[in-house]
């Protein structure tokens, strides 16, 4: 199917250069008015719908698509994402017949119509730490003096569990969360009230499909088996109530209130252009965290704060891989369900340019960022809309999007 | 229906002095050879299976009850919960007249004919930390000269989020896991193997019926709308793993491999005669954290290994009480779905012979515990098997069991 993506694009108008092109093929879930939530794929500025196309008999289905998550498709494996990808790529081919042309274009929802929902249910959702530049940073803000990173820090790709049931769609309105604040001063009384250092942070995460067993766990190059494909993740934060609640045992609170994914959930095959050597590790890492296959990944992601670019984090520079970060958190005999979100921790780079949340870009507070519109942040400020995009090369020479996750900041509700 | 209960016991044959009397009447999922799994309440020796009683027209019931899982029953909130222990107790009192009673006595099953599974879905699962002596030990073990509390401890219920998709019933074999673990001294070099330090922890749980809407809070006051019982928890440990992993993020691979509930879910309405005073709190909590009514609870707690008992821990020595913790967990706005899963953080009392775990018995691998049989442990061996029970004073003044949660340790399978 690749040869035939290569040998040109999409009959679909525009499709070619919109990011959204054959190259891409992401999966989301969509409504229409009065209509069930159902499964589609980006093309252009179309949501094509599979489950009509199903029903149309022009795609494979066993129940997959007229479903509002992307779930039961996930869980069907690699065989059949790579059928299903394969029957799209022949479907939308400049090269399709016409009968079959017309029959797909009849399945076409133009994007305006359509809501796009969250992709799938979450099962569990765990958040990584592994941009060494971001560690580093945060690092010698808290610990000045110390060492920057921890000394389980390169031997590791450190992580927690976060909430699942607050991970929402794109576009939810983000409430600004309430919790007690940090103490001025050491020592000093905690305050309560709405968090006054709220932050967003800039992730990538990827999503699994296929369960594994209890007791064995996912080596790296089983990474393709299991997981179904990449989303734009933004780690929303309250530091003003992390710093205070997260001794000993990690962040709660100041996480727990909303994370916030994109749409379009990019297929693992669509990111093969995209694969590039990561970052020298050294210490070499043990055997269970090797990978013969490079799984660095060329993302071009922006910040974005009211549409004014913030910064421009290069996911490449991430010091652990995916299909490491998945082997890490499964060699303890946990098992994958479907629907495990896994996100990359903030990606930051090593230029201030390239820092992937305010907390870093204002230095924990103390210089404000400046936006090219000439307004300044130290933290967000309700009514601020924050969006996080991202494109990487195709498969076929052009760049595919991994489109956008947004939302704004609206006011704290309590009490 | 307390009073029916008052004026005597059920006509069940040994059910008042079992701690399953009508007292208690706890919820669980079971299954027989053949059949599907659905919703039973334990009595004496048997499990009252409610799907055959609803299908017979004795209790009310809206597909709650032939069902693998109590969510749905668990979602239909308070007034169905009290209406349907009131009608349990009016079925099963010494009182019921003879053609009820029969009618009743066929959807008796007896335990050893059903094989009881894991009572409800969890959706996300927190751990609390919510002991005082618990935490001044640990302090103590891994801060030596530090302050044993942390400054946040006394102001808030320190918590995290651990991994639903590993939450078992008990009787589960528990594979000890592997992973990385701690360099033997500091700046030393990691090991990876099975851990060496495999603990349990014993623990008392809530689970969540009701939702809650985003961006409110559930106060104090309103625990008993959303909560709908109690669970006995392990919440089993690798301590190697835990002490390199944890920073700065908290617990991930250490606790992630296994957590096991009990299969008796205690309705809240059961436990009105355990609730005592709990300790002094000081400072004064937050308003959002200050509750009207005692919610200690005065549970005794027994952790066995190998039938030995190795402590006692005493629940209503709990700092924080489980309203407080589920008014912590949601005051950001992060709303409740039903099934979501809070545990109270190990039990540990003020003597030895009450601590909850054996890193606090060992006091970090360093003195052996002795069990009554002469047998020694640091930490768990293969073939340990590890049981948390427990009672509490019951609303006609018996007692009422919480059942056990168990599991034995099985070698490690990974290299």
């Amino acid at each position: 199917m690749t040869t035939t993506a290569q040998a040109g694009g999409s009959w679909v108008e525009g499709s070619d250069a919109s990011g959204f092109g054959i190259e891409n093929l992401p999966y989301g879930v969509f409504s229409r008015p009065g209509e069930l939530p159902r499964v589609g794929v980006a093309i252009g500025a179309y949501v094509l719908d599979l489950a009509g196309l199903a029903s149309a008999g022009l795609i494979d289905d066993r129940r997959w698509f007229a479903s509002g998550s992307l779930n039961a498709f996930m869980v069907a494996g690699r065989a059949a994402w790579d059928a299903c990808r394969a029957r799209l790529t022949v479907l939308l081919a400049d090269g399709a017949d016409a009968e079959l042309r017309e029959r797909t274009r009849a399945h076409l929802v133009p994007l305006g119509e359509a809501e796009l929902l969250r992709p799938f249910e979450v099962a569990d959702y765990v958040d990584f730490y592994s941009s060494e530049h971001h560690a580093t940073n945060v690092g010698r803000m808290f610990r000045p003096g110390g060492q920057a990173l921890q000394p389980n820090w390169k031997r590791l790709p450190v992580a927690y569990h976060g909430r699942a049931g607050t991970v929402y769609p794109s576009g939810t309105p983000i409430v600004r969360p309430c919790g007690q604040r940090r103490p001025s001063e050491p020592g000093g009384e905690p305050t309560f009230g709405p968090s006054l250092r709220l932050d967003g942070e800039v992730e990538v995460g990827f999503v699994a499909g296929v369960p594994s067993a209890p007791g064995r766990g996912v080596p790296t190059g089983a990474f393709r088996d299991h997981v179904f494909g990449f989303v734009l993740v933004n780690d929303w934060s309250a530091r003003d109530l992390q710093t205070w609640e997260a001794q000993p045992l990690g962040p709660f609170l100041a996480k727990s209130f909303a994370t916030s994914i994109s749409p379009w959930v990019v297929p693992v095959a669509a990111l093969e252009a995209a694969r590039t050597a990561p970052p020298r590790q050294d210490p070499e890492p043990m055997p269970y965290l090797r990978c013969d296959e490079p799984w660095g990944l060329d993302l071009t992601l922006e910040l974005l704060i009211n549409g004014q670019v913030a910064s421009r984090p290069p996911f490449a520079s991430m010091y652990w891989t995916s299909p490491q970060q998945l082997a890490h958190a499964t060699v303890n005999g946990a098992p994958l369900r479907t629907g495990d979100l896994f996100a990359s921790g903030t990606v930051s780079g090593p230029e201030r340019g390239q820092r992937g949340c305010l907390l870093e870009l204002s230095w924990n507070g103390e210089e404000p960022v400046v936006l090219p519109d000439g307004a300044k942040r130290l933290f967000l400020e309700d009514g601020d809309t924050v969006t996080i995009r991202a494109t990487a090369p195709g498969t076929a020479g052009g760049t595919i999007s991994l489109g956008e996750v947004t939302g704004t900041i609206h006011p704290a509700q309590h009490p």
